[in-house]
């Protein structure tokens, strides 16, 4: 179908304010936040639905006609997601981001997709509640794409991820049918969990329009300890060290050398930097009990070889911390004019072989990489810094993430934690999926959506 | 297939020790946990696998003759789960109960679905992990089970439900494809989620023939306190004040009076008889936290109306208060000769109304009723006492259930939070469920199990 005829259709359905279609529009839409995809796909429209009816009038159009359909959070996501492969359709969320509900008794919220990840924390605090998925990019974007990607966040080591906070789902089919998965309440053994089959899929089987969300009680308090190691080996060693000492930190993070060098030496925030390595570690709970989380903690740290220990003992020191470790990939990106981020993770006990791993990797290839992650979860974000239009580094990085595939899934890993498949591991989806699992998910993909008209292209081809 | 045939074809498969087919042994896998189901249906054969190739080769057998299978564990489902409606073969996981796997630094464990959840939580216990799923149950029931019927528990308030602890399944289909789903990772963004899709599908998706579970490090500590209520009110109140008091108890559980009554009558064990409800509160976490949690605690019950607040002073005293909750089901059964259970849940704000609601509908049928609950969760058992021999005690109970459904539908809630559907509750899913979402929940079915061999007639009918 043209440009012009979906444009035409769309009007009946929308107001004309929430619909774009001008060339420059379509190119802002041709893109989301990865770096180093190929050449633009431009979508033919973009609409801002402000209501469930209006979405499922879409869908029914685009169903009719086999319109291609793309759903967009904040486009933040990393590995090509929102990128409208075959043109069509591009559904931006952001005029539904109302949090229609926080129930402080059942402790649940009701939201929009577009509503932003940040801002739910934010609102539902200030109610002495806690919602833990917490994306690095928490602050832009949306709880839509954090169920699309399956998102996590250094929380994850003790809180999990996004699927264990989805209580019930609206989804809004290919074909327009409403889907209502899932309960109000915080258990549900009544059927199969569909709404489980949503989460991390991508936009490629529905359109979630409403999320009933879990909330926690938010912990008294915080306190970050920042710990310095002389080699990898004894940082991964303290994780398992502290489980020993029955410490449950909510975060485990991981910086290496040259993230430490490459931080400071753009955003100066302190760090030691002929380290080899640093973690930070948040722990909280009660305050009355930090003084014997704080001990036994230092006394695994010291034990295990931390060369220097860093407690913080204000609210903004512990601030200060946090910006010098999301301030990585911003001073990576200064080291050359583009950078690329992953997402692998393996078992914890291989963390260590994955980051020598891929140090190994990046010599091999001359590659300037600055390495991040939440190492309680096994989980490894190397950030590479490179010219883009430079095609021999281009072709280095691909050679290099081809191994730093095979590394991961050697170690008994799988290519994304959180971030998602999308387009930019689509290629080697099958060297981590058996064959059978590939082609059940495939069959999902059937049921759901046999015209194949949403988010076409991305997790795999069918 | 007549069962003789049944049985020689399956004598090809396994050694015919694991081979039962005695009417007498018929009978016995002819009923599970539940009370007050019809006349007995009996299986053909029973089997019990030793390894994954036997499943698989059972399964292809039975596909090719469109013979039932039922998965079974301890067969402790409250619900029918396990009754084989057309004969065919029960497949017994005894023989496949095998912890392969502890891993400490990982924090995971790898287990056959025969394998025990106290056994399974003694001994990641043992390595100062923790498996927090803990069905009542849990001294007999099995892993397997509890996937199937996505079980939950007293902690489920503060730590979840069997679902949040499954990394990976490997499922025998009902074809004999082996479909492994998840990874060994705790996070995974790779692929759509469809291990989740097989938790508390009762057995009719596939045969879970290994699990990977995730489990956390041990609290240090626990105290159980026991707040005595004069008014249900006030009870169901006192939860919203803990979370108001950020105090996140691992455990709030209650019982009303009649249940007071009944076990003290017949387990004695201090309880205070004149009080309307009471509440167990467990908590967890340092120590040190504990005078905290305790005097928050304290304040909390005592400005929502406590009128007896009993705090364990040692491990022996908070066993006895465990107990004689544990003790109610048993209790209840001594009132009349049969005993049925339930397993309804609510939105929290509703609890009381719930309460309230089948004090009232018991006593327009005039049944006995001892109400406990996992109230943190707005979970509700009721325990009805009756003659299961005395037709007006059944139709009084039937008539009763279709108003507890009723009841706990208006309320926002669900028909069971733990325990399933089976066959108890099928009558009643479209009531609970929109017809679109059940509609998905079908071709689910027939996609994993076009010739609807696995545990027919259970959950809904195809």
């Amino acid at each position: 179908m043209t440009k012009i005829k979906i444009k035409t259709e769309l009007e009946r359905i929308l107001p004309k304010k929430n619909i774009l279609s001008a060339i420059e529009e379509c190119y802002v839409y041709s893109q989301d936040g990865t770096n180093g995809l190929d050449s633009p796909k431009l979508p033919d429209v973009i609409v801002f639905p402000e209501t469930i009816e209006e979405v499922q009038s879409i869908m029914k159009f685009a169903n009719a006609h086999k319109v291609p359909v793309i759903a967009r959070g904040a486009g933040t996501n990393l590995v090509g997601a929102c990128i409208p492969m075959r043109g069509g359709i591009v559904i931006n969320f952001t005029k539904m981001n109302k949090i229609i509900d926080i129930n402080k008794t059942n402790m649940t919220a009701k939201v929009q997709p577009g509503v932003i990840v940040g801002e739910l924390q934010n609102r539902v605090s200030e109610q002495g509640l806690f919602f833990p998925p917490d994306p690095s990019n928490l602050k832009v974007s949306t709880i839509g794409g954090a169920i699309a990607q399956s998102a996590g966040g250094p929380k994850t080591f003790k809180y999990g991820t996004t699927k264990d906070y989805i209580l019930a789902l609206k989804v809004v089919l290919a074909d327009g049918t409403i889907l209502e998965c899932g309960t109000n309440t915080i258990k549900n053994a009544t059927g199969y969990h569909l709404e489980q089959l949503f989460i991390g899929s991508e936009g490629t089987l529905g359109i979630v329009v409403e999320a009933t969300l879990k909330l926690i009680p938010k912990p008294e308090s915080t306190k970050v300890v920042m710990a310095y190691f002389d080699d990898i080996d004894s940082a991964t060693a303290s994780v398992t060290n502290m489980i020993d000492s029955n410490i449950y930190p909510s975060t485990i993070d991981f910086m290496n050398n040259n993230t430490l060098k490459t931080v400071e030496k753009f955003y100066p925030a302190g760090l030691l930097t002929d380290k080899e390595a640093a973690l930070i570690i948040e722990i909280d709970g009660f305050e009355s009990s930090f003084d014997t989380q704080i001990s036994r903690l230092k006394n695994v740290l010291i034990t295990t070889g931390a060369s220097n220990i860093v407690i913080s003992q204000t609210k903004e020191e512990q601030e200060k911390i946090w910006t010098a470790r999301r301030a990585s990939f911003a001073a990576t990106a200064k080291l050359k004019p583009d950078v690329v981020t992953n997402d692998v993770i393996v078992p914890r006990e291989n963390i260590s072989a994955l980051v020598k791993g891929i140090n190994s990797i990046c010599e091999k290839y001359g590659l300037i990489i600055c390495i991040v992650g939440h190492i309680g979860d096994g989980n490894i974000h190397p950030q590479i810094a490179l010219d883009l239009n430079n095609k021999e580094e281009v072709r280095a990085y691909e050679n290099a993430k081809k191994e730093l595939y095979d590394l991961t899934l050697n170690l008994g890993g799988t290519l994304s934690a959180e971030h998602g498949i999308g387009l930019d591991k689509k290629a080697f989806l099958a060297n981590a999926i058996p064959a059978e699992t590939l082609d059940y998910m495939k069959k999902m993909k059937m049921v759901f959506d046999p015209n194949n008209i949403l988010n076409p292209e991305k997790i795999f081809d069918i």
